[in-house]
C-alpha cells in the first residue's frame, strides 16, 4: 500500500535478481518451511490466497505500483519481465478491481513469467486456471480498470503485510506467499535444507508413535509454565 | 438489501422476461467480457462467490426479498420460476443463515432454473455441487431459517453492490455474477461479441509477443502522466 | 476465544466420550440436517471453513486452549488423544497463525483422530490434503507458532460461535462443523434419522413438482403475514 | 457501487428535487422514525457512519459518481450544489480515499450545502467538525485523490446498501442516513408524523411501568409461536 | 450466537442474581483490572462498543436470546428486569438491525435496569445518549424489527466472543464489557482489589521513573528469551 | 506485521532521531497535509484510529516489535524512549489485546513521551483520555497480555500499511497517522508549509464562491476525459 519510494513515478529498468539457481531450488520446498528457516519472517498474510489447488512456484520478483482500479503500470511492468519473474503487484490503496486478466496472463506467459501476487483483484479465473497460470491474489472481481493514473514499476512496495523488493525471491503454494530479500536468497535456502533435513527426522519419530511433548521437552516446560495434569477438571 | 418498491409484500405474478436466445448467447461469453462490454457495470461484487468451478450460466432473474434467517418467500418465489430462469435472492438486512438447500434445489431443478444467486447463506453444498445446481452466495452456513415473515417476489432488488429487477439478464461464472438489464439485453450482447473479436485480435499480438505498452499506446501516455523510465531508483 | 473454566492451567487426562457407535452413525448424516434436528442449535459459524472438498467426519471432541502464535497446548493435547477423536483448538484471542501443519497431522494420524477443528490458522495444507487429513479453520497460514505460554487441555471452549465441551461430538463436512453435546448424542441420531426420513418424503414430493408453498400450508400462512399476489408492481 | 445509468459519463444539469418545506420538516423527526414509518426502508446501512455527534439535518441529494481515489467529479458536483442540498458520493469500487477535507467543504458551505454523505473516505475531520460542517462516511483517511479519470452527476447510484436518486431527501442523524424517494417526501413526513404521534403516547404508557408484552398484545402472541413461561431452565 | 440451552422457547422466571453488594463494588473498579484480576477471563471482545464515553456500570444480567431482525423476546424480557439489571441481547445468528431504541429504553429503565449490552444493533442513539441510558452493542443502525419469531429469555447465550448466563455480573466502560460469573462474584471483588492495590504500587514507582523491565525483572527473563541489546542493527 | 529485519531479538540502543525543531513544527500542520506534501506517503491506513478527539502531536518513533498478546517488548523500548519520543507498537501477526494501559502511559509520560501509535489494542481508555496521553490504535480490549516471548525493538516494522523506522517522525491527529522518513523531515516541513500557503489562497477564491472546476481546470480536462454536460439522463 502507497508508495514507499518517493514522490517521482519511475521504470526502473535494471534491477539485480535473486541468482536462479537458488530460485529453483527454494521452489519446491514450501512456504511454510522456507518462513519457519529465515526466522519467521517473510510471509504476505493470510488474505493473499491462491487461486488454484496444488501451484508451487518460486520466482524473481518485477513489481508494480498502481492507483486503483488502473492498470497501466502493470503493462509497463510487462516489459520489464523475463525469465524466471514473478509479476507482484500493489495498490496505493486497497482495490478490489481485476486488474489482470487472461489478456495480461497471455502477455507475461510468451516472457517466461512464473506467476503472479497481488495485493488487489484478477478476473477471467477460469482461464487463467485453464492457461497454467499460477496466481495468489486478495480477490476475485471481473470489474475491469483504467489506465490514466501513473505509478512506478521496480520500487519497493507494500504487499499484503510484507515489503518486497525487485529482484526478492517469491516463494507461493498453497498456504500463500513469502517473499525471501534477495541477499538473502542463499542463506535461507541452506536454512530451510536444513530444516527439511530436522523435520523429516521428528517426522519419522511422530510416525512411530513419539509425541512432540517429549521431542521437544514440552512436558517440563509447561510444568514449569503452569500447567497441570488433572484428572478431572474439579481435581 | 432492504425494500426498494415500497412498504406492501406483493409476489408480482407476471414479469417480462429478456429473450432466451439472447441470455442463452450470452452465457459463454463470460462474465468479464460482459461486464466490460457493457461500460464496466453490473457486477454484482467479490463477495457473491461460487461454492463449484467451472460453472457458467446465465438465466432470467426472478428475484426474493426476504426477512433475515426466512426463506418462507423463497418457496413463493419458486411458484413463479420456470425454464431459463436463475433464482435470485437478498434479504433486507445481512444474514449469514443457509436460506437454500437440496430440498430447493430439487424443487427449482424440477421446473427448469438454471442456478441461485443469494446475498445471504446456503447448505448441503455437497449435495449442490452433486446435482450439478449452479450456486453463487455470499455465505456457507448449516443453520436453516424459519418461515414467519413477510417479504416479496419479483421486485427491484439490491443483490450484494447492485440493482437487479425482475427478468433481467444474469451471468454467472467463476469470477462471479452480473447483471445486465432486460432492455440492455441484445445490445449487449452484441457490445459482448464486438470485444470478443477485438480480444482475439489483441490476443494473437501479445502471444507473439507484442507489448499492451505499444498496442495501447501507453508509452507516450504514461510519459505524459510523468512517468519516467530510468535505470535505477536513484537514477 | 478465552478460557471459561478458571485461572488455572491444565490438562484434563480423564473425560467421558459420547459413544462410538452413536458417532459413527451421525457421521454420514451431515451437519445441516443433524443441526435441524436438534433444534437449529450447535453451528460453529460461517468462517470456520473445511480445506478440503467432500470430506465428512464426526468424532469426539478433544479440546485445546492456546494463547495467539502458541501452539504448545496442542501438543499436550495430542497425548489425550485417541481413536476417534477430533482435536478442537481455540486461542484466548483471535489468531491468525498456522498454528498445525504436517507433523502434527503425523502425530495425530498415528494416535487415530479423525480431523481438526480451529479456530486460528494451519499451514501445510497442500501435505494436510494430501495426507487425506481434514481440517476445518479461520485461517490459512504459513507463519508457525511458539511454545511459551500456557493454556490449558480438555476444558470447555468457545469456537466459532459455540460452546465445545470434551467428549462432545463434533460433525464436520462442506458446511462446516455442528458440535453436539455427549448427552445428547443419542437424542440427536434418532432425531435426525427421523428428519432423514421426513426429508426424503419431501424431496420425492418437489421432485414430482410438487411446491413448497403447498406441503408446508405456506399459501394462507403468507397471506395471513400480509403478501398479496399482484399481476404487476403497480397492481 | 458501480454506474447504474450506462456507459456514458454525464453531468445532469437539471434535476427536480424534493420540496424544501418537506425536507426541512422531516429533518427533526430522526431517521429511525422517518426508516419505520415508509416501511422500514431507505437505510444507507451500518457503515455509513457520522464524524459527529448530534448533527441532525436533511436536504436534497446532489449525486456524485466517482472513480476510486479520484474526485474530479466531486468538483463537477458542487456547481449542481445549492441551497438545501445534501452531497452524496459513491465510487464505482470500495475505495477509502480521503476524496473531500476543509477546501470542498469550504467550497459547498458557500452555496449553501448542508452536508456530506459519502460511500469513501473523508479526511480535515478535525476542520469539518470545527467548521459545523456535517459528514457521514465509510472511512476517514488522509490518503488525497486524483482528477484523472470521468464519471457521472446527478445520476442514481447506489450508496451504502440504497438506491439513492438526485433530488431525493437525505435525512442523517447519529445513527446513519436514510433516503426517501422524491416522490414519496411528502407522504413519508404524514406517515413519520403520524409515527410520531403513536410513540407519544406509547412512551408515556412505558414511562408509567406498562409493558411492551401487553401494549403490543405480545403474550398471546409468543404463547402461539411456543413460547413457554417456566421457572427454571429445568422446569 | 445461537441457542445453548436445547429446542424449547422459553422464559425463564425465577433466576439467582450475584449480590447487589458485590456488584455495586465491582463497578468503579473498570473492566480491564476485573477481566485481569479472574486471570483474563470474560471479555465480550473488541466488537461490543459502547454509544457514549465515559459510563462505568455493573449489574446483574438478565439475558435474551432473539432471532435476527426480530426484537419480541426483547420485551418479554423487560417484564423480568429489575433494579440493578443490565440486559444482555444476542441473536441466534448475526445481525446488524436496531432492535432497541428510546422506547425500550424507557421502558428498562423505569424498571430500573442499568444499562443494555447487545450483540446485534441500536437505535436513537441521540436519544439514549440524551437519556444516560448506557449501551454497549456490535451495531448501530436505524433498521428496525418486527415480533414474529420465538426465542428465550433467561438462558444462557453467547454474546460476542463470551458465554453469558442469567445473573452473571456485568460490568461495562469505556474498554467494553466483561461478564463475571454470578458465583464468582464476591472472588472476583477481592481478587479485584488486591489488584488495585497491587497497581497503585507500581503505578507510584512508574511515576517516580523506576522502569517495568526492572520491577518485572523483564531484564534477565529477555536477555534468557534471546534478546541482546545492541547499539546498532548491525552491532 | 512480522519481522523485517532478521531472525536476531534485538534492542538498538542508539538510534538517530529527526530533529526535534523540525518535529515540533510539523505538529500543528495536520496529517493531510503532510501526507499529500510528501507526495501521498506515510499514510498508515484508515484502521490505526485515535481513541480521542482533536489531539495532534508529532514525535520521534521509537519502535517495539512484538508477538500478540506479549508485552514483555513495550517495557524494553519504555526505557529507550525520551522527550519527544512517540512510542510505536506492532505485533508479528494480527492481534486484538490491549498491551497498553494506564502504567505503561504513567511509564512514559514520564520519560516525555508525546504519545502511542499501536497496531495491535490498548485499555484503560478512559484513564489515557483522563491522562491526556494521545493514543492511535487498531483495537481497544480490556485483554491483557503476557511477557514470555521475545520480540525487538528499534528495528523497522510495518504498521498498519508503512514501513516505520526508529526516528522517523510520526504525525497523529483526528484523521489518523503519517510517518515521515527520518532524512525527509526537513523537506517534508518545507513541502508542508508551502502547500499550506498555496491552501489558504484555494481557500479564499472557494469562499468567495469560485469553483474547483474553474481553480483547478477541470472543465476542459473532464470534457476531454469524455464528461458531458446534459440537462436531463436522457438528453
Amino acid at each position: 500500500m502507497t508508495n514507499l519510494h518517493g514522490p517521482r513515478h519511475v521504470v526502473v529498468t535494471s534491477i539485480e535478481r535473486a541468482p536462479l539457481t537458488t530460485v529453483d531450488a527454494l521452489a519446491p520446498i514450501g512456504t511454510a518451511t522456507v518462513h519457519e528457516a529465515i526466522g519467521r519472517r517473510g510471509y504476505l498474510g493470510a488474505d493473499i490466497r491462491p487461486i488454484q489447488v496444488g501451484a508451487k512456484v518460486a520466482g524473481t520478483a518485477v513489481t508494480a505500483l498502481c492507483h486503483p482500479g488502473d492498470n497501466g503500470m502493470i503493462h509497463a511492468a510487462v516489459e520489464q519481465c523475463g525469465d524466471g519473474d514473478v509479476l507482484v503487484v500493489a495498490t496505493t490503496a486497497p482495490s478490489t478491481h481485476g486488474a489482470f486478466g487472461d489478456l495480461l496472463a497471455t502477455s507475461v506467459l510468451a516472457r517466461g513469467v512464473r506467476g503472479l501476487v497481488i495485493d488487489a483483484g484478477v478476473r477471467d479465473t477460469a482461464d487463467l486456471r485453464a492457461m497454467g497460470f499460477p496466481v495468489w491474489t486478495r480477490h476475485v472481481s471481473c470489474q475491469g480498470t483504467v489506465k490514466n493514473t501513473p505509478g512506478s514499476v521496480n520500487v519497493p512496495i507494500l504487499v499484503g503485510e510484507q515489503l518486497v523488493q525487485p529482484g526478492d525471491v517469491i516463494c507461493a503454494d498453497d498456504d500463500g506467499v513469502v517473499v525471501v530479500a534477495r541477499s538473502d536468497a542463499d542463506w535461507a535456502l541452506e536454512q530451510s535444507q536444513a530444516r527439511l533435513d530436522k523435520e523429516a527426522g521428528t517426522r519419522a519419530r511422530l510416525e512411530a508413535g513419539e509425541l512432540g511433548l517429549d521431542i521437544y521437552g514440552l512436558r517440563d516446560a509447561l510444568t514449569a509454565m503452569g500447567v497441570e495434569w488433572v484428572e478431572t477438571l474439579e481435581g
